[in-house]
């Protein structure tokens, strides 16, 4: 069943002992949507926990680090920034799946199961909605409510820079600075702070990027070698992805990473009006019109040839 | 005289023929800042011209294209965003110094000499006390003013990233995305593009980088021969600077940069306690808390030695 937020604000009001999920790989939006909304609940007199299916990374224990344990069987199930239930992984899935009370999200894909679901896919993070819970519970701001949100807002958002960043947005950003949200501190972790693992990968991934078809094409290489040589993981990826297109004129930036099996996962990202999904789907992937990925037989020489020649066929006039 | 936006607003009403001066070395504020209220007075059948002592770069054409050109004597003056006298360049400076009628600006240092100052210290930018004028003259705002302030504020606040960032810039933000401000276009440009040029110096200066004092220190070095091989500017070291102190861990960020006598400019930045403009001051230079510089003697391991001698004093035990 459909729900709005003043709903959603009713129905929390009338349970206790709530479990709140969080999605895996933990980013700034489910994690501040999660710990905000169980801030805003205890504040309520209620019990509540944050379950999340992996480690908490440390640039988050801002969020937790001063909330009291508290040990109940759970009575009501929230997901938060859930999609899919795949996403809650395999044990979660396991144990929750079926059990979900209340999912709020902002995914326009969203597909998980749940008694109610609190679905805003105009909205730039889950944490703008559950803002607006919040505010329909009657719970009043706090400076660490108002750090989970502002977290969750400007970590989806690229600090708003994306084009998901909305004029609502922007609104929620001024009255969370106004209710005490460190934003200095938060923007310095997260969007200033490079580790020194990943500065490393960076460099590397720099050094190794060649330019093709009038530097229309940006193509970066990450070895196993790289990986080993920097320390970085899976993870450090993502941001590495966005760097070849991030050049003026480039049209398609591509980030061939080789797995351990010697075989490479590409991600396309294009500029303009080139369609990355259909690129990618060409080569047996998939994805969304600006981001999309496939994966491509190894060794790197072949793995280019690949992609040379159907990026080609898009490119050249 | 200080004056307010809405003491402004009635000046500008009351004249004709404006000629609204930026800074030099142009940036997305001042110039923002110029067009947006160059629009807003034509918007009220005056006449007014934009004066930039410098070429303004292409990637504010936008700002100015659909302009039609006037050709009138100016009788009155306003500045924007601008500091200092010096900062109009020696050809604007004759000129113009002494003939200026309204400065408006952001900067608390500000020493313009003119009858009337509309000077807000607490603003991000100057293109948010540019809006406040705007709405006192009573012009409603269209998409290519609220371009060209969402361009002064974004710029200037780094897209909301930077400490200056304020309530009111973001609830601003907002009020322009509504107005139809172009921002995804506008963020592309001046926050996910690198030019060809700027890349291959930033590639070249992430080489360069060295760690010092249990990586509590990072200096990169931008040498003559680095800026021929990349084609790059001394405009394209503004960027670089931000770096090395963005390396997990860095308390200073060292960026020395040899100038054409084989002498060196160092850019510091600090994070956490320590304070930059001290730390340059010990050098001969000065500057602002977080980022400031000064000039260091050839060659480099001579400069080098002074900045890691005094360095040292700061950051070790």
């Amino acid at each position: 069943m459909r729900i709005n937020a003043a709903y959603a604000a009713r129905l929390l009001k009338e349970h206790d002992n709530f479990y709140i999920l969080t999605h895996d790989h933990p980013d700034g939006d489910t994690l501040g949507s999660a710990y905000a909304l169980c801030r805003a609940l205890r504040e309520l007199g209620k019990k509540a926990l944050v379950k999340c299916p992996d480690q908490i990374p440390e640039s988050y224990d801002f969020m937790w680090q001063d909330m009291p344990e508290q040990d109940f069987e759970p009575a009501f199930i929230v997901a938060v920034d859930i999609a899919d239930s795949v996403l809650m992984g395999p044990e979660f899935e396991a144990i929750y799946k079926d059990k979900i009370n209340l999912s709020i999200d902002h995914h326009a894909s969203n597909n998980l199961e749940a008694d109610y679901i609190l679905l805003e896919s105009d909205a730039a993070a889950a944490a703008e909605i559950v803002y607006d819970v919040v505010m329909e519970l009657g719970v009043s701001l706090d400076p660490a409510m108002a750090d989970c949100i502002y977290t969750g807002v400007s970590t989806d958002t690229g600090c708003f820079r994306y084009s998901n960043t909305s004029a609502r947005s922007h609104r929620l950003a001024a009255v969370l600075i106004e209710a005490g949200a460190n934003k200095d501190e938060i923007n310095q972790v997260f969007f200033e702070t490079k580790s020194r693992v990943y500065a490393a990968l960076e460099r590397l991934a720099l050094d190794s990027m060649k330019m093709y078809f009038d530097d229309r094409l940006a193509v970066i290489t990450l070895t196993q070698e790289m990986f080993h040589a920097s320390g970085a993981t899976d993870n450090d990826c993502d941001r590495i992805s966005a760097l070849p297109r991030q050049i003026e004129g480039v049209l398609v930036g591509v980030t061939l990473r080789e797995m351990k099996d010697g075989n490479f996962k590409a991600s396309i990202r294009t500029n303009g009006p080139l369609d990355a999904a259909q690129l990618a789907a060409k080569m047996g992937g998939g994805g969304h019109v600006k981001a999309a990925g496939c994966r491509l037989d190894g060794p790197l020489e072949k793995a280019l040839e690949v992609l040379l020649k159907n990026v080609g066929e898009e490119i050249l006039p």
